[in-house]
């Protein structure tokens, strides 16, 4: 189950410009810039404590990033939740009747496996779950 | 400048609903309930890790939170970002051009002093500057 909050999801339509805003806001510099080709994101990485800020830009118009700014503007996309073990949480979260997105983990930026819970059953929050790769699990 | 986030606020139609909602999600109890009238809210609080989870709900049809639910829906409301001296982040944050919604700190919830940010200078973000109110300041 949720052991801390890991970091949270920005939907922004420039990255560049969007990186300049946050670098103010946060008061710090994005440490790392990763694409994630199955989602259709880039993505932008800040640090402030322990919780990190992903700023997600689309990389053509059917990612659903694209889609959420459309729809709902810019602004904060999902939380993610760091996992003990993401397969067990994946069940845990159904015996809870809980609706997810994915019943398997998937590959996500930032070298972890992930997953999502449907917002419908989070309080209006998509909320994703992850779990940092370790080289000794499959 | 912020130090940490301090919280994330969400916006909830029935407090008690969503607070089994989110016993469940979080694997922890709310820690308090708090009403702060003159923003038309009952809050309460969960802690995970070092970052707290402020459930709002609305007191009476016009809520802030009540009209922010009618055109979104429940979910994220607004970042909370802890500042050393909110006095000095505001005046700070207006050199940057970033638009204020309060000029001037006002009382929150939880003994804090608060001013928010306007979305349009913020990535679509409602961000909250909070500072903990101390004895030995005015």
């Amino acid at each position: 189950m949720p052991k801390k909050l890991e970091h949270i999801g920005i939907a922004v339509k420039d990255l560049e410009q969007a990186e300049a805003l946050f670098s103010r806001l946060l008061q710090t510099k994005p440490y790392k810039r990763e694409v994630v080709e199955s989602e259709g994101v880039t993505t932008s990485f800040f640090l402030l404590g322990d919780v990190k800020f992903e700023l997600l830009a689309a990389t053509n118009p059917e990612s659903p990033i694209a889609k959420f700014i459309e729809k709902r503007g810019e602004g904060i996309h999902h939380l993610a939740f760091e996992s003990e073990n993401i397969e067990q949480e994946l069940s845990e979260r159904k015996a809870q009747d809980i609706q997810l997105i994915h019943e398997t983990p998937k590959d996500g930026a930032d070298n972890k496996r992930i997953a999502f819970l449907h917002p419908k059953s989070t309080g209006g929050v998509l909320w994703e779950l992850c779990e940092e790769k370790k080289t000794d699990k499959k």
